[in-house]
């Protein structure tokens, strides 16, 4: 159903100061930096091999990524899975009962289309369904 | 620095529930399971691409994984990245500052050779660093 893993997100609350620790002291080249305005957020992408750490900071106070800074404090927030077929997989687990955060795909970084399912379907974990745009 | 991700570690309060979620609803295949000792867990990886999502459960109450579950519920407990030169990463780590929780490799699963960094130097994130034994 899925390809690899897509990337982990990490909310972080300054996003400069995390990107010079992933850059600087774990060796990841910084791929693409972008305002989310969707999910009201600013993001960075590190390289690791075929995935990436993608950083988010909140620009919105209401943004979910705000709200979980609220709660837990910095750490992993997410781990997107990527598929090149997002709507059969969205289907497939509405017939399986998931429950799903996002029914239909919403504008993700780098104009990929993704989908968040609920954690109470995946033990847990906020888990992105990622199908990137042709040429990511 | 590092090859790429190698696994996302989840915590979970039952291991053969969990094994279901990700095998029967997100279409992953179990490659190994293993009582780790040293960790004080019982471990599933299941398969996504050539990563793994590493499913952990508490086989004793003091172990880091039952230390988290009471705190923070089930969820993404860390994330590791691949190297085939594990001491050269702890080397450069210390030289940078980088606070280590293990100054040397333990045994980890599947006889991998794995040390902890801890989240203070990561940006929140527990992150481990794996070596695979040769095979793997």
């Amino acid at each position: 159903m899925f390809g690899e893993i897509d990337h982990i997100g990490v909310a972080v609350e300054n996003l400069d100061d995390s990107i010079a620790i992933y850059r600087d002291h774990l060796g990841m080249r910084v791929q693409h930096r972008e305002t989310v305005d969707e999910f009201g957020v600013e993001a960075a992408l590190l390289e690791i091999g075929a995935a990436h750490v993608e950083l988010l900071t909140p620009t919105k106070p209401d943004s979910g990524v705000a709200k979980f800074l609220e709660r837990k404090g910095p750490g992993m927030h997410h781990v997107a899975y990527r598929t090149d077929d997002i709507e059969g997989v969205l289907d497939r687990m509405r017939e399986e009962g998931l429950r799903l955060i996002d029914e239909e795909p919403r504008t993700g970084i780098q104009d990929s289309r993704v989908a968040f399912v609920h954690p109470k379907s995946t033990g847990g974990v906020l888990t992105e369904i990622v199908q990137p745009a042709e040429g990511h």
